[in-house]
């Protein structure tokens, strides 16, 4: 072709690239190899923040914040940096650490997006769920399902910080977002607190003529004491290295909620667990114990109190210095119930190419 | 009409009464009314079997039979008077009296029917499900659901009586009854006794990765530890002068298994509870206290280990003389798959016009 | 052991019997063996009824009998000889001939066991169905599921008689049938006929906004028309010797009622059906063809109109002789929800050791 | 307070702000109000393409274009102006024409992405999915759900154009997009065409044995026949202004594939729709007719051939100038799983306070 009739051409073809913008069209065939890629791209990056590091930054915003009316909580985000300044962790997962000052209250809303909480350490706040005061302590999950009102008290004389997981950018992304304050400040807190607990914890046991498959989990706590028993019967009876369990909604078996996934892992030390990745994310916070996790060859040294980030699809292995429990939120429920879940063993051990330096 | 004429059509259809049946043909008309009542006539008599008369012939039972291949148990069957000679007490359950020697076992089978084991007294017992040991105590419940391995081996000095609860009838008349003896004569038991209970009985937690809908309950003995709890709570949430709890399947929240509801009732003394009818019948085990239960006008006493049986439809009320606990085995799990359950209060308590003599 | 010894001990164990029996409780070890056999043990027969023999009796029903309240109906039951006098067609079926004279109507009822209609010859009638008349032409069937309104008109100057099935031995068996007359002698009829066809018929559609779950299936009647097509495709596509299709709820693709299974088979010439068995009884109606079915070794010939029984656990081969369809009414869903259905193939054809005497 | 110490705490909020972003922390309560608005504040603008717009384009893309390995399919996306750039046309939905030429054929692949293709015109071109080649007309529906092999063949001697419909957006929100393309460059194609249609199409029937939960729609193609019947049917029974269906999953009810809904609406000429809003996003494409849609108070006129995006929770009422056909594309099956689907109706018309400009 001469070169005057490839000008010709190339006028052409970018001629018609611009008409096809000032009418809001794109070609597909430019962009359908990034669009369509063999696997999964995540924009999230695997990442780590220290307790050592946010408990001083939560610490000074107690200091420096009051909760009110509209600003809501003092929420410190957990914001992954391959997500261009969004307050995310990863493209579906929200986490944070919340912190609450002595004789403090965070005032009652609810909201459609799903939220968690879980505690890392203290005593003595609760939570209040649709009139239901959740008590809290260490290694505590408490749910706030996805419209149900909620707040916290802290009635003692020590601030208290714990983790906060939600769904938010799955459903800002869904175009879902609803919040609503409650009329008062507070709600009105039931004499017995914990009756969620006391109902519907019971061991594969439920009310009789309660519905089977309610709005929501009918259980707003789960305790560390029965998740410890549970992983460590697990680990006595099917060997490590990891014994891994679920958060359930005891009326139905699902997930505890339907857009998060909660989970605990034990960790036996020393040894690895095999190399595995998942489509969907996950944010993990250290509870107990002390090791380091391969993500993509990339090494993230943890400890009690921090949190890390798994991307979709990137590659897993756990190991353990010292017996150890990471609670983990996830979006697997979400990916499940659209069919788009995958997951593989990897065959082979990742090799660690470098170690992440958390800051 | 004249009445030769009369008499001609009589013989008329008489003859064509004749031909009919000569075909295995019958006319509906004729028992139209009886085939499609207004509501259910239950065969099933409302029926009271009495713990002391039981187990004295338990006991005997024990001197006279051995345990061996072919008659597999020393079962003693709660007959229904009702039901024409057959060893069944109501039209789809089975309840009996199980007697175990001491130093004895029952031989390992499996069948479709599903069976379960609550115990009334005694203890050291274990029932084997498909190979997990399930040490049995006053209170507590163990399932062996359609088609698992099951055995029942007593290592202590004392013998021990407990309730069985089968849906044999049902699965009778649906002819799809199936028994295979275990190819030894009992199964191997692992080290670690109650598995089940330890990996599947946690609070609203299921091990990472089990299935969701598994072929039957992943949990094989519900406790009487977690029952009390669970009752006392709900009362004390609830009020009284009932509380009443659902033994489920942890994996999905369904009826513990397909074809048998398991309930425990916790009565309140002296409060009489709204009189109900609900269709399916229900055969009901006395863990705890004393009391009587209006069925139909007619007044049943029971105390501790007695058994009674409500047929289908017929108005209910119970009321405790001293703080009582009524286990209880239902079709109602069959009724609500099969879309043909019903239940109603009654506006007025029943009167009562007879009191059932116990034999 | 001596004879004055065995001799007391009898007397013993026979007293003890009668003690057993005195009390209302019987021995499970005598009985263990019947009760709980290897393989089901049906009561119900093979059988055979001959439309030939059928019609006339019917038509003689029409000149003997009035349909009024009380009888409601003039229908002939299939006898099964098995189920000792009762009008079942086997443990769980119900299968009867209706015959309705020309200008004659069947009074509005509803009831909890389920029905359906399906048309061997006769078009004309219609039945109603919660106010929706549903037309019936050769090869239709029409649901009448449990507890809607139905009635039967007639219009037209000839006598019309069809097949109904229901699953009365299950619901009475479960001490669950309810019975109910329509205040009014017949219901009125919307002015459009079928409009459950037009409106819930179509091919994987669904008006926007009905519930996903209703009480039952949104479609009353599915036109021989569409079952043809079906059949005719699915041979082509897959090849014989038979092509099968179930009739669903377009709803939740359930089977059409949660207690009967509706079934079409359509046989190729000359070849056998691979021996099967399966857990649960089932109707044949011939709609069209002659041909045999093997049972348990009983060769049954059949011509259109004939019904026949097939028990369950029976082996069963099919062979048209000319291209025949095979309607079948089975408990199939209730087996499957009871998680108690099985099914299984022969290795070899069954060996043909008597034929079928049709009277 | 004195400027000073005014300054003095703001530097202090400033540095710690600043402290905040150098860890990858945000604060949330300075953008609480944002992220958790009242209602959603989608970032999808109401838009609409006009047909005589993007036809001329898309033949000028057949002249210039080839289609090959890589970039796969002729496709014009129409990209949201709201979305920054991205070729989305709501935050969870793709929507594109895609043009092939004549004796063209678009190269074989599979992708996590579901994808449907909707023939405004033209014929005679089949796209084959997983095997089965499926004839495309004016009006059909085919769908290619997750993970299907699919291509595009035209063996005519006219270019064909089609609107696509993907969960793309969604798809890569949840880091879940996987691809592959087809070992040779088309699938092999069985003689007969349709089969999905012929042995999946039928109305209420299934196949007997084929799974009742299969991992997709075993129907690939829904005809304008059907959907014309159905639409006509349902205006006759329940009156205007709008009849609308959804095209189901035949096998369970559900939505004919998981993440995406598709619906038909048909208009009655000079009737408004009642002004409803719903959460999450919809494509619609104009098949028939000519009228307008006013969203949030801007007027949309359209006819045939045009696409046009709603968002979530906007206002919209419809109303046609002549019979009008509306075939929709929504996200409506992701927000119901998730329990975060809401509608409303509005209680009044909206006023139109402006009338959009097409390009």
């Amino acid at each position: 072709m001469a070169t005057s009739a490839r000008d010709t051409l190339e006028v052409s073809y970018d001629e018609f690239c611009g008409a096809l913008a000032a009418k809001d069209l794109q070609p597909l065939w430019t962009q359908a190899a990034r669009l369509m890629p063999p696997e999964p791209i995540p924009r999230t990056l695997p990442w780590l923040w220290k307790w050592s590091t946010v408990l001083p930054l939560a610490r000074r915003a107690g200091d420096l914040i009051t909760i009110e009316r509209g600003g809501e909580r003092r929420v410190l985000a957990l914001a992954n940096p391959g997500l261009g300044g969004l307050p995310y962790t990863s493209s579906t997962l929200w986490g944070a650490y919340q912190y609450l000052g002595a004789h403090e209250s965070a005032p009652a809303h609810r909201h459609t997006p799903s939220a968690l909480r879980f505690v890392v350490e203290g005593t003595g706040v609760w939570t209040t769920v649709d009139g239901d005061a959740c008590d809290m302590s260490p290694g505590d999950l408490v749910l706030t399902p996805s419209w149900t009102w909620h707040d916290h008290s802290n009635p003692t004389d020590a601030p208290m910080v714990w983790f906060d997981g939600l769904d938010l950018p799955l459903a800002a992304a869904l175009e879902a977002v609803f919040f609503e304050p409650y009329p008062e400040l507070m709600q009105a807190v039931r004499t017995d607190h914990n009756e969620s607990e006391r109902i519907n914890g019971g061991r594969a046991i439920r009310p009789l003529g309660e519905p089977a498959n309610p709005r929501h989990s009918p259980l707003f706590i789960h305790r560390y004491r029965g998740t410890d028993e549970a992983l460590r019967d697990l680990l006595r009876a099917r060997g490590g290295p990891v014994a891994s369990i679920e958060f359930v909604n005891p009326s139905n078996g699902a997930s505890a909620m339907p857009t998060l996934g909660c989970e605990m892992h034990r960790l036996v030390p020393g040894e690895r667990t095999r190399a595995r990745r998942r489509v969907g994310s996950a944010i993990h916070v250290v509870f107990r114990g002390a090791g380091f996790t391969v993500v993509n060859g990339e090494r993230f040294d943890w400890e009690r109190g921090d949190v890390f980030v798994v991307p979709s699809w990137a590659a897993v292995e756990h190991e353990a210095a010292e017996p150890a429990d990471l609670f983990a939120v996830t979006d697997r429920p979400v990916l499940e119930a659209l069919h788009l879940y995958r997951e593989e063993a990897l065959d082979l051990p990742q090799e660690i190419v470098r170690t992440f330096a958390a800051k």
